[in-house]
């Protein structure tokens, strides 16, 4: 055991003030800091927006003086290079700490140790590790777009038991209950990005804004639209709107609106998710929220794009003509089925909410 | 309060003696009762089997002489009629109990009341109402059967999480694993009878049987089968057929392989389902345990006869060409949908269990 009781009590602390950055950080991940004196906390800090100071740098400037000899907790690895902001493993040296807890790695594969390594040549005994599950858990789209460069795409539906999300008609107000979609405006304030298709923009003009969080920032929206179908009049735009081919009064009339159209890669004639999903990392998109119809969900699904679903179930049955959650390729084996494993489960109103990550 | 601390106890205890019962006194009510004297218990009963003795007896037969001065608490009205057995309110009169507690009336209109009368009269004191939502809840079938001369109907579906039960091609082995489906013998077992469509005999050949647990009796197999289609080679044989008309070479055919066929009358040319379920009622079926295809649980949740609804949920999705849960006429607005509120919900295995009533 190279930590002890009490560091995992700080580290915990860490981890609780990294999470106050759930909505802001973007595109940064989301740190907490903690300087702690015999065994007393003398100053935290975390990251809240970015161009502003990390959370070590905060930390310090609580801690001020008693800084020194104290050991630093922070949940991801000082950066060790110049960005918006002076390193932080630097300031940590200047400030004459002791010892120094990292949960994680930068998991950028070009920097990762950097931070560790300055601290370690300076003499500051530098460990890495304690409570790594959950300083990732709290960065899944930071971590992805670092290691995979693509973003952690997180699937939002809302069902009835029988796995439908409308009526035949397209009645669809309301499946789940207010509570429930109350809910979903916390994951849409965590995302970089909010991904629907263009069926559902012509089906129900939706914003796919944040609302109830003052976040002080606007998710890039995103459509997916092969055939260029999202009127200029669309209620989600300003919003980056992904095609095949656009005709160019198309694209002038959704330019006007706001819209920045782009031309991607096909599959099938469709828009090549895996490629928008690259662009998205190449943006710093950390986190995708998905919003969308069945077409768009089942192309993702079956591509194995999902990296989480969640899943919203209203005690309901409404029968098999309505409409259905993944439009895909029928499949000829129960062994090609999408397999998730429960991460989550709990009850939001008169709903349930399933957190389910690939099996 | 009328009643106390240590009558709850006891009568909890009652409850759980009652439980044992629950795959075996069909189609009587399972009941348990415990005999108390200086706050000891003195004697213990319940009943197992239809035509052996009421837990009454059992529990005077424990106690002797103790049962004189005695508390019983029986999860029943004891019951005041000559059936198979003779009255255990004559027989707690006879035995010189002072108090008997019951947690419910005999949910029979004909009778309720009776036994309670009978002891009043003997001058003992006699309470109703101790944990009765508990004491209804153990015998869903036979207040059901009691009140409403239909049994309780408990529809067990397996599914994915996008509501399918089967592959487009019918693949449905397995949907859900090992331990789901060792729950729903459990199910079985407790069943009076188990009621599938023609269709999951013709696609599946399933024996419908009860599994695993030794119950001493074989729940009543029920095929509803508007056209006899079931072969006279089908595993459910012996089995109720219930069809809309039989060709006299088909009813023989099915009966010489055990089948009772039954004509009935019909709804829109299929079997009509509350009069095949208050034909059941009338055979003293408590409880019905359905597992069936979308055509006959679309059916019954159309009707509104659905009581009761286990569904198995497992963390996959196959796509909407896969077979749904519920075939019936499509909705004009969601204020038509069925809906249920959730009583139990827990995993088993890597699957979820909903219990769901009608809301």
């Amino acid at each position: 055991m190279r930590f002890t009781a009490a560091d995992s009590r700080f580290m915990s602390r860490a981890l609780q003030l990294a999470a106050r950055g759930l909505f802001t950080t973007s595109p940064n991940p989301r740190v907490g800091c903690v300087l702690v004196k015999d065994d007393r906390i003398v100053g935290e800090g975390w990251h809240e927006r970015a161009g502003t100071p990390h959370a070590e740098i905060h930390a310090l400037r609580a801690a001020g003086e008693a800084a020194r000899g104290a050991t630093a907790y922070v949940t991801l690895e000082p950066c060790s290079h110049h960005g918006r902001t002076p390193p932080c493993a630097e300031a940590l040296i200047d400030a004459g700490v002791s010892r120094v807890v990292a949960a994680m790695t930068d998991p950028n594969p070009l920097v990762a140790g950097g931070g560790i390594s300055m601290l370690t040549l300076a003499g500051i005994a530098a460990e890495v590790g304690l409570m790594e599950a959950e300083a990732r858990a709290l960065n899944p789209g930071f971590v992805s777009r670092m290691t995979r460069r693509r973003p952690w795409v997180r699937l939002k539906t809302a069902s009835t038991l029988d796995g439908k999300t409308a009526l035949a008609n397209g009645a669809s107000q309301w499946i789940t209950g207010e509570a429930a979609r109350a809910d979903v405006q916390r994951l849409r304030a965590r995302a970089c990005a909010i991904l629907t298709g263009s069926g559902t923009v012509l089906a129900d003009d939706p914003r796919m804004n944040v609302r109830d969080f003052d976040i002080g920032r606007a998710p890039l929206r995103v459509v997916v639209d092969s055939t260029l179908r999202t009127p200029a009049s669309a209620a989600i735009l300003p919003a980056l709107v992904a095609c095949r081919d656009a005709s160019p009064a198309t694209r002038t009339a959704l330019e006007a609106a706001g819209a920045e159209v782009i031309e991607m890669p096909g599959v099938d004639g469709r828009v090549d998710l895996a490629a928008l999903l690259a662009l998205l990392a190449q943006r710093g998109v950390n986190e995708v929220h998905v919003e969308a119809g069945a077409a768009l969900n089942g192309a993702l699904l079956a591509a194995g794009l999902v990296d989480e679903w969640v899943a919203y179930l209203a005690p309901l049955a409404v029968g098999d003509d309505a409409r259905g959650l993944f439009a895909h390729a029928p499949l000829a084996t129960l062994a090609e089925a999408a397999r998730f494993r429960l991460q989550d489960l709990r009850q939001i109103g008169g709903d349930l909410r399933l957190t389910l990550l690939p099996a």
